[in-house]
């Protein structure tokens, strides 16, 4: 196997997608750190108002040289920012530094990362897609007016797949499908482990509209909180022609949440990061406007029902990932 | 995310699941190699006969420092070990190999990777898992008894998952089912990729033996050869309580393969390795003598047959990897 740039940022792609839709309104992004060839960190952006990767990538790599570091009680950007511009000493010199997107340039929520990195000085910075946001770009201008080497567009595919999420919902709505099923596409009961139910609560608590069928609520009477978590119970609308609901069903009682019954699908646009659960029989009709399908797949094989078999469509799988014993695999519609 | 021994011994895995099953009698094995903590190579054992994974690793991590040595010229194993034991000159001294079985410590096909190893003298070289080939065994005490620090257990369940069809072919048979099916787990017609035929076709030129179903032959007339890599045409059982056939099938007809027409399972057990396609009926009846399922993903949604509706059986995801744009994911029967 060929060790180069593409390797390095492989890893830091992977890295990046364990956050992915986690981040928002943030795009998911991850860093790695070599020293003189030697591979120190592999780390990521994880939440909105949280350090960026790179900010996280270089903490943890100066603690793999000085582990008893004050820096390791540090969690906040601005604190790591502070200390790294202090006590650096020139150790990231001889640092090659890939990041899946071009460096922060502005002064946001934190600090920008730009502005760090060129008092850091590494060796050598490996982007692989530019800032498609106007406010936070200029990153690479302002390592390379500092004389720091840059280069672009390792893995610029892969990382346009990671960034993609982000480029929709920074632009209009970004809507994606959750779906759980066994291996041979069952759906019934209870098919996902404990650890995927608290995947999709942390899901449920980041965007901002839920969409259900009117007969799962009328059937299942879901609460649909996120309270596994202890998280935000997301806004939800109910797909039905039908308007009128038994009000004592669970999810009208969670505090804090906008109900919306409708049968308009272009409500979904007022909307940034919309999920949808359920509704198979909308599959056909969304199927133009998904632009990704969130799939957990249960390793089992189950006789039950199959909830896609009148549908054709084809995707693109851009990741995937153990969750626990599952897999969850993430699919771009072609 | 923590760099340590077992991230540089999952790569190790990882790399050597690409040839799972291909290495046949062979187990499947992997090895990376550190320099002063510098990650130079990541090798796989690939076919039996070919150099062994130490051996592969050991080549392409002295040949990053020595790019245009003769040593590049050099494929047998016994080539790699003499041009290594005449011109090391101390450069794996301050290496660190991470194997994921045991070093090998008999002369077979190729000289032993004990042998080498002690004389190459690494700074520590991590073991996954114990050889349970008695013959071949003894390789960390080798090891050992030149001084060399051995350390023996790290990711060891994932090397045993690795290392599972070796161990059940080499004191009796492996039985694994070859699926194909879209995303919802549709089988009709050619559901995989060109690169997932030819992964077949290799798949077939290495096994003993493959199963098939006698409807599938009177209906689809297989050839059920591996021409897409010009390999070997596998033996074949027909399982069938009917054992009249048209002899013009085109299966019949390819030269220098047995067929054998049964109803009689217990034919199986005479076989190492065998490969069972189709026949989704006897899913049920095989299912406790099913080692691994070979699963192809393709990422499709299609209006199509479901195979396996009446079954239940629970599996563990032990691997998967990408196939050109398809998903290949092995299940080992919980
Ligand atoms: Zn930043
Ligand atoms: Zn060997």
């Amino acid at each position: 196997m060929k060790i180069d740039d593409n390797f390095y940022m492989k890893l830091a792609i992977d890295e990046a997608w364990k956050y992915q839709l986690l981040t928002y309104p943030n795009p998911a992004v991850g860093c790695v750190i070599l020293k003189d060839g030697k591979l120190l960190s592999i780390e990521a952006h994880k939440e909105a108002g949280m350090p960026h990767a790179e900010v996280n990538a270089l903490k943890a790599a100066y603690l793999i040289e000085y582990p008893n570091s004050i820096l390791k009680m540090k969690n906040s950007s601005q604190d790591i920012h502070t200390f790294l511009l202090e006590n650096h000493n020139g150790y990231f010199n001889d640092c090659e530094i890939f990041v899946t997107l071009e460096p922060c340039n502005h002064i946001g929520k934190t600090p920008s990362c730009a502005n760090l990195l060129k008092e850091l000085k590494p060796k050598r910075v490996i982007v692989a897609h530019e800032d498609i946001n106007k406010v936070a770009s200029g990153g690479i201008e302002t390592l390379k007016n500092f004389n720091i080497d840059v280069s672009l567009g390792c893995m610029k595919k892969e990382a346009y797949n990671l960034l993609y999420p982000f480029i929709k919902w920074s632009s209009g709505t970004f809507i994606f499908y959750k779906m759980a099923q066994t291996l041979n596409g069952c759906i019934d009961g209870t098919v996902s482990s404990k650890m995927s139910q608290l995947y999709v609560h942390t899901l449920r608590d980041k965007v901002d509209l839920m969409l259900i069928g009117g007969n799962t609520v009328r059937i299942d009477k879901p609460t649909l909180d996120a309270r596994y978590i202890a998280g935000r119970a997301p806004n939800i609308m109910i797909y039905s022609k039908n308007k009128i609901f038994d009000n004592n069903i669970q999810l009208f009682k969670v505090p804090n949440r906008q109900v919306l019954i409708s049968d308009d699908l272009f409500k979904l646009l007022d909307y940034k990061l919309v999920m949808v659960e359920g509704v198979y029989n909308l599959m056909n009709i969304l199927k133009e406007k998904i632009d990704y399908i969130v799939l957990i797949v249960s390793p089992k094989i189950r006789n039950g029902i199959n909830a896609l078999n009148d549908i054709n469509i084809d995707f693109e799988i851009v990741h995937e990932n153990y969750l626990g014993e599952e897999k969850i695999i993430y699919l771009k519609r072609k």
